[in-house]
């Protein structure tokens, strides 16, 4: 389905948002002044607030788009009868896509969503959870199915996530590996680490010695 | 070998550092002034410069002792000739105890020196890799002995240190887990994804179902 057409006003946030973005992620949200948006988009202070209600409300805005988009890539593996291993693996790719989609968005979504009021961080950081909990519950199955192994899976699920987020403080679009590749080298590095010899499908090159 | 007792001055200075690291990590280095620093000494702005030179100062020697002790904890294993296995899994104890020794002072170092100056964040670059090779090596070397499998040892070793980071955003002292025993759930999943099966000692639990 085509995304419907930005109006003016739309189209407007998304520029504030825009250049909000690469300011907070820059020099942080709380290092960043309303002024200093206003200049990015070349207005005075004043007209900014015409388009927008606070600092906080932009904040809340980009994490908000941040959190739809994570959510909107998993959706399709959330109702996958796929057997745990290939769907853990497009989950893998899936937020990886996200990540390096908008590197400065997802940015501040993982760094800069702290800084909201009590309110709206209650909620990102349900938000936040409920992301966890899906990779939770697929390697859950696994573990069910018997194609993983016996593993804690609150723990395996917070240390795949956190892996996978650090990909968005040292990948760079014009480096040697495309998001793609990326995620299929954690996906083999994680799966490794989850699956059982019976759940394995794929062989594990082992070095051979001249 | 003990440390050497504290002067006042150093003493002063440490005071100040602490008070500062949790405000950094509350409300961001951008988000706190030196009046909040000094406020939280009891003290007047104009007497905190009697101590430090700038809130960029008192920034570097967080992040430089944070640095040090990280260092530290991992120099025993860069001169050991034990298996990449056990050196590997001493490794992830010592950086997991480092950051939850002290949780505020691990977060100031993991996200906040990226606003020190360009000359003191190339240095704290620095020694982040130097820290990461040294893992990047010990995954090189089980590679090398056949103990694990052939992996892109810069992307093992990055996908293991954000995993481990990611712990000081969720681990409490009151939780349920030591920081031992989260270290070695950690080191069970990442090296079960490393090791080859001829390099793997200890057995993988599979469910067995009922």
């Amino acid at each position: 389905m085509a995304p419907l057409p930005l109006t003016p006003v739309d189209s407007r946030r998304r520029q504030i948002e825009e250049v909000a973005s690469a300011l907070f992620r820059e020099r942080g949200y709380a290092g960043t002044g309303m002024r200093e948006i206003a200049r990015g988009l070349q207005l005075r202070g004043a007209s900014l607030y015409a388009h927008i209600g606070s600092k906080e409300d932009v904040l809340f805005a980009i994490v908000e788009r941040a959190a739809d988009r994570f959510q909107d890539a998993l959706a399709p593996y959330l109702r996958s009868a796929a057997p745990a291993e290939e769907r853990l693996r497009g989950m893998i790719r899936a937020h990886v896509r996200v990540l390096t989609d908008d590197l400065e968005d997802a940015a501040v979504f993982l760094h800069e969503w702290r800084f909201l009021g009590p309110e709206r961080r209650a909620r990102i950081l349900e938000r936040r959870d409920n992301h966890e909990l899906a990779f939770r519950n697929a390697i859950a199955d696994g573990v069910e199915a018997g194609d993983f192994r016996l593993v804690d899976e609150r723990l395996a699920a917070r240390s795949l996530l956190s892996a996978l987020n650090g990909i968005a403080s040292w990948w760079r679009p014009d480096g040697p590996l495309s998001p793609d590749q990326i995620a299929e080298a954690y996906a083999d590095l994680h799966l490794a680490g989850l699956l059982t010899e019976a759940g394995a499908t794929t062989g594990s090159p082992r070095r051979t010695h001249p």
